[in-house]
């Protein structure tokens, strides 16, 4: 794998969160030895008796056998799931019978392990597809992950499930459900296959909010679309995505009525923050990414429309090549808006980079002065204002410039 | 331009066809000066009198005034254009009122130069966006480009409208229509924005054969969903990509009464031919290509989907890194599969690479051998089959491998 003697992305955050242990989870994590040598390569968090659960799952056609099963697990047990298995190196995709066997080994192995029931037990995996992944090598060392479950391994956990990813993906926030404090930790995982539709990449959230299961699915579907499913680095989406939320409710808060109960108002918030900080942490980590690349969409016919635009913008090869070679190339943008399908009128459109307007009424402004648009092409940050003059709807889409860095990276993944 | 001090694509043809004259086409080469030093960059064909025109043209919302014009020309004349005029290095695209401008100030000059109307004048453009075209740049050259018209400079049409090219686009076939034998000509551009859904890149086709507008139109557009909308080599697609065809009627054949005549039935499958020549071409020119792909879709629950399929597995930049380093990672086939909105059931699919069976019913084949298919991948002319298990849908599609050569030749065009 090549990326393996890569050095962490220009892109990764300066520091490194400490997130703090939330009561009623526990984390294990161990060498299974499925692909990766020397490394963790295998986590376990076990949630407390009353633990919410809520989910999303790749709407992939092809998708793993794990994704299949996790998902079942969320609806059989009403969001009641008491623990999840995420095993790196290999996906467990496209391996027919043997992955749904693989599945069943691993999680009776947990419940064996851990005592309770294999239903309850959700299970990740990522990695190469189409291998078959012996769950021996998994079960055998759940003991030993077992007698090292601790409250603060979530660096550990965030690194064992690692890939093609540089850095291991970490946020922690404080939010308040009326007068109680409550935390939100969350790790991810990816690198590469990250687009829409759906989370394309492995996100854990916990929390020692008590939110009913139901208002927290509601919560995740919600606020993935704004993050997770608002990110892209190569428009390709993996067999294996999901994101899992967990809220133990150990911090005793007044159970919130609804989405909308004014109770959880700054809850929401900082969940939004730290899902947001995930997924951009997830493009920061695109393969050879040297650039942060923010796509804003406004004055669309509607939200959709928004969003198909700022995604034709976030996953054109051409864009996202010029900015690599600090080239503000406006014109791709253009070509972008008109390509994506949604409803544009070419002589209502705005193109801005960097904050300099650059083009409006369907040409170049009169005397355009591309030095700041330069400079700020050539900086780390890059910012892409497209103005459809149309209506109000509007998105944010967020992505990475396109470099040799990704061929290499992606030319020999296997070998 | 980067490319302009690139080596000819590994992929070009070996030898280049000599195009013989099609009576009732003339044509003429000039260096307007454009952006390109030294070389030709003005192309104009004029027709003879009878003369029947068909055309399709980008369906981007952000298009060029050229292809507005040259649509409405086709339009307003019927199928009954007299010329044709066509620039590279400036694509007059998003330029405004300016570039309509041009335009106007282009097919003024041609009309006046040739004796023929400004209606009859039909008009492209490729190159950079969003600068103005100074159209008396072209129009002071045309009585110079006039004097030295001529039926046999195809080669120098073929090289004057290209931009980050390598090779000059030809072709030519011999068809029958009826006891008549008709000859077709086709011209071509194209490297890069290559996609659908559209031609995505410039072709011109010349026959002497009698056919009358309306069933050339027909088989204009049925033709090209089958050859240049089934290209791609980056997903993107251009504001300027049109087709022309003109047929001029000199050869005095039979006329058709219709597409489905019996006595068209040799020169559609020679049209074809022609188009889907060219169309490969230009997939041969992909920017930075080391490969050519053919993907080949069964099986689908209709056409539509086989194509969707198609053009997911096409477009992958996972799949066209992995197969530009030689490695057969046929779990991104399957993952590409999943991802491309199409119905697909993951345990009827069955996976092929080079003719080698790798993964059927939902899995690997039990004791897969890797060897022939990895010396398949380390060819030039990689074929993927996949086969969704469901219906009778097919659809064939072409595309390139996506190299370090693509990156360095987008990362710095307009420097």
């Amino acid at each position: 794998m090549a990326k393996d003697s890569l050095p962490v992305s220009p892109l990764a955050p300066k520091t490194m969160p400490v997130l703090p242990p939330i009561a009623g989870v526990k984390i294990g994590i161990g060498q299974a030895g499925i692909k990766y040598k020397d490394r963790n390569d295998l986590m376990v968090m076990t949630f407390d008796k009353g633990t919410a659960v809520a989910g999303v799952f790749t709407k992939s056609l092809t998708r793993a056998s794990p994704v299949d099963w996790s998902e079942l697990v969320v609806a059989r047990t009403k969001g009641r799931a008491r623990a999840l298995i995420v095993n790196s190196g290999n996906a467990n995709a496209f391996t027919g019978k043997a992955g749904v066997e693989t599945v069943k080994q691993t999680i009776a192995g947990v419940a064996e392990t851990f005592g309770i029931l294999a239903k309850e037990v959700m299970v990740s995996s990522t990695g190469v597809i189409g291998q078959t992944l012996d769950a021996s090598k998994i079960t055998k060392i759940l003991p030993n992950v077992k007698k090292q479950m601790s409250g603060d391994l979530w660096r550990d956990a965030a690194a064992a499930i690692m890939t093609t990813d540089t850095f291991p993906k970490l946020c922690t926030r404080q939010a308040k459900i009326g007068e109680r404090a409550v935390t939100i930790n969350g790790i991810a995982k990816g690198s590469g296959m990250i687009a829409p539709d759906m989370a394309t990449m492995l996100g854990y959230i916990c929390t020692d909010a008590a939110i009913p299961p139901a208002i927290l699915q509601q919560l995740l579907k919600q606020t993935n679309e704004i993050s997770f499913n608002a990110i892209t680095v190569d428009g390709d989406t993996s067999t294996n995505d999901n994101i899992i939320v967990a809220a133990t409710g150990a911090a005793g808060n007044k159970l919130p009525e609804s989405l909308t109960d004014p109770l959880l108002r700054d809850f929401r918030r900082v969940f939004a923050d730290v899902m947001l900080d995930l997924a951009h942490q997830v493009v920061m980590d695109g393969e050879g990414a040297q650039k942060f690349i923010t796509v804003h969409v406004t004055g669309a016919k509607n939200k959709k429309d928004a969003k198909t635009v700022a995604m034709a913008i976030a996953n054109s090869p051409l864009i996202k090549t010029a900015i690599a070679g600090g080239d503000a190339n406006w014109g791709r943008v253009v070509m972008a808006v008109g390509k994506s399908g949604a409803y544009a009128e070419r002589d209502k459109l705005k193109v801005s980079i960097g904050g300099t307007l650059i083009a409006t009424n369907g040409m170049a402004v009169q005397g355009y002065d591309e030095k700041p648009v330069a400079a700020h092409i050539n900086g780390r940050d890059i910012v892409i204002d497209v103005d459809l003059g149309l209506g109000r709807g509007h998105f944010t889409a967020w992505t990475c410039d396109l470099t040799h860095g990704y061929i290499s990276i992606n030319a020999d993944y296997r070998s």
